[in-house]
């Protein structure tokens, strides 16, 4: 089957063979694959990752419509039993660790993975689940509480997405502001109910909650300069390489600094399902899997949001 | 009077005039004032300080042994009624932040910044009460659980100050184990209670809560390299300079990174009366406040623990 490879000579549609699934795996055929920028990472030599790259997917298995969790987990290991599957130590990740993602024809994923669409939710809605589940997911260790003043930094594409989310809980918040680069970016946000601000001009500060979601190692100390004493910093970024960072800040203000990834793809449904968020405007671009190179390129380019892959 | 000072210069003895208290504070006769780590940062750069050095202090005021909390706070605005004195926005902090220590024979403080001392604490214990309220308050915003497992990063002076308080309550923990440089400073934590381990023999991880008092930017990085999955990170070093550290692991692992700093003063004083924890072993050297240049350059050389500046 052709899919986008992620190999040392960087990123290309390959013929590979189809996926052939072990026990408890079924195979999906894929009808939608986002692009990250974890997997721009990715290629950049986060992870280490080798293989087909692609952990935004939907598709088509037994005739019914799927979404799927990224993480696959032994079940067995107490990391497990405790409800840490997603922690799992011997975890494969879809398109991220030690399993081939679905920026192709076919996918192959553990059954108990999947999670059936209600037919509610349109292909290019329920493309977000899985990074939906993540934005939503920032504000479960630090759920912001009436009157907190909550700021979110970076506009790019979970920026936003956490955007969405945290403007579907705005109502009993006493500030909820995003800071961003774009302003065509931050319009979206803004059409959500969310204030927003360009970064170059932007100076307030004591912010009970900050969501760190720019993507970039300057992200961390920009948070700790606006977040207030005793505040929380939620980690959204990750990147291949080192931050340097003064964190005098943090002991002296006693933060927070939370790290958060996967969410809970059922909760993404169905916030999608109710309509709660509409995360389609963040959609730049959409191609065919013969032009996923293309559609690879494009994902990295200044400005362009989400950009799917259709391979069916 | 004589007193050591910070200046663009060095650390050096000095004659300064005799301080002049402000409505509310009151002047202390400096019984002894501990060297910490903070102030040799301080002398580095750290806060850009500049004035009379001590934060470990205490002294004599109207016939009464009193220590002194180091945070001076107005008292007044949000943060202060909220109860965090210790963040006031507008504070001064004793020999740190905008007001003169005491490495000194005289300093002024606010008379509510006062404890007096129970007659059943000795003077060479008492003149830990600052950073034993510092090493008790590691564990407040992360109280390790039953059965959870600890690391305590970190054998110098904070370091086996936190360590005697982990000991303390090491009854119900799974694991509680000191990692340090340092076979002869790790052996008073031994004596205490706590396995310990040498940095270069250590090879554990997994740990639900690290403890990270290295004092070096490097320590965050080991402190994540060894706590599990959603597991917890206490940050006590200060330290003029950057880490340079890849915050991916926080992100992926999905830790908790907590900055900590002041404890509670009538805490720490109620464990030194009940003999809970005994300081004294950390004493390594005793010198008059004419000797205070030199005690400050010996408290800087390795394998040094406390060193005390008695001034009368």
């Amino acid at each position: 089957m052709k899919a986008l490879q992620c190999t040392e000579n960087g990123v290309a549609l390959a013929d590979v063979p189809d996926p052939e699934p072990t026990p408890g795996e079924v195979v999906v055929k894929v009808r939608s694959a986002g692009i990250c920028n974890t997997d721009q990472e990715l290629a950049r030599g986060y992870m280490d990752f080798r293989g087909v790259l692609g952990h935004e997917v939907i598709g088509m298995h037994a005739g019914k419509r799927v979404a799927m969790e990224i993480n696959c987990a032994c079940g067995k290991c107490a990391t497990c039993r405790a409800g840490g599957r997603n922690h799992c130590p011997t975890r494969t990740v879809l398109g991220i660790l030690g399993r081939d993602g679905g920026i192709a024809e076919f996918v192959r994923i553990p059954e108990e993975n999947l999670h059936i669409l209600p037919d509610t939710i349109p292909d290019e809605s329920a493309a977000f689940i899985e990074p939906l589940a993540a934005a939503l997911h920032a504000f479960d260790e630090a759920a912001p509480r009436p009157g907190d003043r909550v700021c979110l930094l970076g506009d790019g594409k979970l920026g936003l997405l956490t955007g969405l989310a945290l403007a579907a809980r705005r109502g009993d918040l006493g500030r909820a502001v995003a800071v961003g680069r774009h302003r065509d970016k931050l319009a979206l946000l803004e059409a959500a109910g969310l204030d927003v601000a360009l970064e170059s001009e932007f100076s307030e500060a004591g912010f009970d909650l900050v969501v760190e979601a720019t993507g970039k190692p300057a992200g961390l100390a920009r948070a700790l300069a606006i977040v207030k004493p005793r505040g929380t910093i939620i980690l959204k970024s990750t990147y291949a390489g080192v931050a340097n960072v003064d964190l005098a800040p943090a002991v002296i203000n006693e933060n927070k600094i939370i790290g958060s990834r996967c969410g809970d793809f059922q909760r993404a449904i169905d916030v999608l399902a109710r309509g709660v968020v509409d995360p389609r405007p963040l959609i730049s671009a959409r191609y065919p899997l013969a032009d996923a190179a293309r559609a690879f390129q494009r994902a990295a380019e200044p400005g362009v949001l989400k950009v799917l892959v259709l391979p069916s």
